[in-house]
């Protein structure tokens, strides 16, 4: 089973193509989508304290997949969309995430990097 | 250059752990994580017309890889959080659309799969 | 019938207290139920062409009034929380807005403040 | 100095019109602004501990507020653009929550109101 990012993008373009949804899915569209599922994924944890929301993790573990997988397949479409390749942005913001947080200054700290 | 989920997951999590941030990174935290940057994304967004927001993910393309990035990252770190297997999600939701959302009904239409 | 901000402020406070919510109704709480409501809110126009959103305005009124009074009863309590007047923290932000956006210069535009 | 919703709802919408402002402020884009304003509210308390969350409450008072004007001004022009009428609808939802969160049976738990 395929674990690509390219593979998966290639499937769900696609899947929107054979539909002619990319009339619908427009960059500000995806972000609009993409925003109302990760509320869709946050609704879960409402109100919840923190043992609360580790037991609500394990019960509606499908439930949430299903809302992760939402977010997922939205933004691997959107990266298509914008001719950006989802793995090289991400690199990219890792490498960038590496230098902002030294080991050193950042282990066990929740401070952003710039108030380190 | 890496293009697997999994590589990209374990690359996330030893980031994570060699600051020791799990203890900040509980899944409700990474699920109001998601949605902040979602919410960053979209804001790229707000009140442009369809036409000025094609331009806008040209000329703000950077920023917005940069927001994409950071969804992408926190996804699959809640999924490995959660001992989720993003692709297998992401496989599944991806099969169970094709049956929701069958080409010859929702071609050209966006209904939802309940509407159609 | 009251209109009063801080009449429907006092409200939401007795309606919280006389349940002992305030243990969970902690600022960033709020802000997370707020922003989970915000995305139902949403989610009624995802995919929604202009003439299918206010089609669907009309159709779900009640739907999505109740979504925007969830949001309008956090917001004031979460104003409440913080010891802040929301009518003061409004007209404060109304007025600032009338000097950001001079009505010579952002008449029928949709730019930002700091792009106009 | 005023109070009021109606009074807020009617210098907003006076706002709005001077700029001629009500072509880009459809159904939609108001709802998708609200909810990129309540990510910017969020984005001040991702990673906070409780204890963290109250004193950048304290700290950020008046950007929190910002975000908090925003939204309540951008919820109120969506009550006036739908014709509906805010104090009416959060009358009513509060009057339902007295209903679905009775005091003996919601005291001390943050249940939701079908799961109680």
């Amino acid at each position: 089973m395929s674990d690509s990012i390219i593979e998966f993008t290639t499937q769900i373009r696609t899947f929107v193509d054979a539909r002619d949804w990319r009339q619908f899915h427009a960059p500000k569209e995806l972000a609009v989508a993409i925003t109302a599922e990760a509320g869709e994924l946050l609704q879960h944890f409402v109100w919840q304290t923190p043992a609360q929301s580790e037991q609500r993790a394990r019960e509606r573990r499908d439930e949430i997949a299903g809302e992760m997988a939402d977010v997922g397949i939205l933004l691997f479409e959107l990266a298509d969309n914008l001719g950006l390749d989802l793995a090289e942005i991400m690199r990219a913001k890792l490498a960038k995430n590496e230098l902002r947080y030294p080991v050193e200054k950042s282990r066990g700290s929740n401070k952003k990097y710039n108030e380190l």
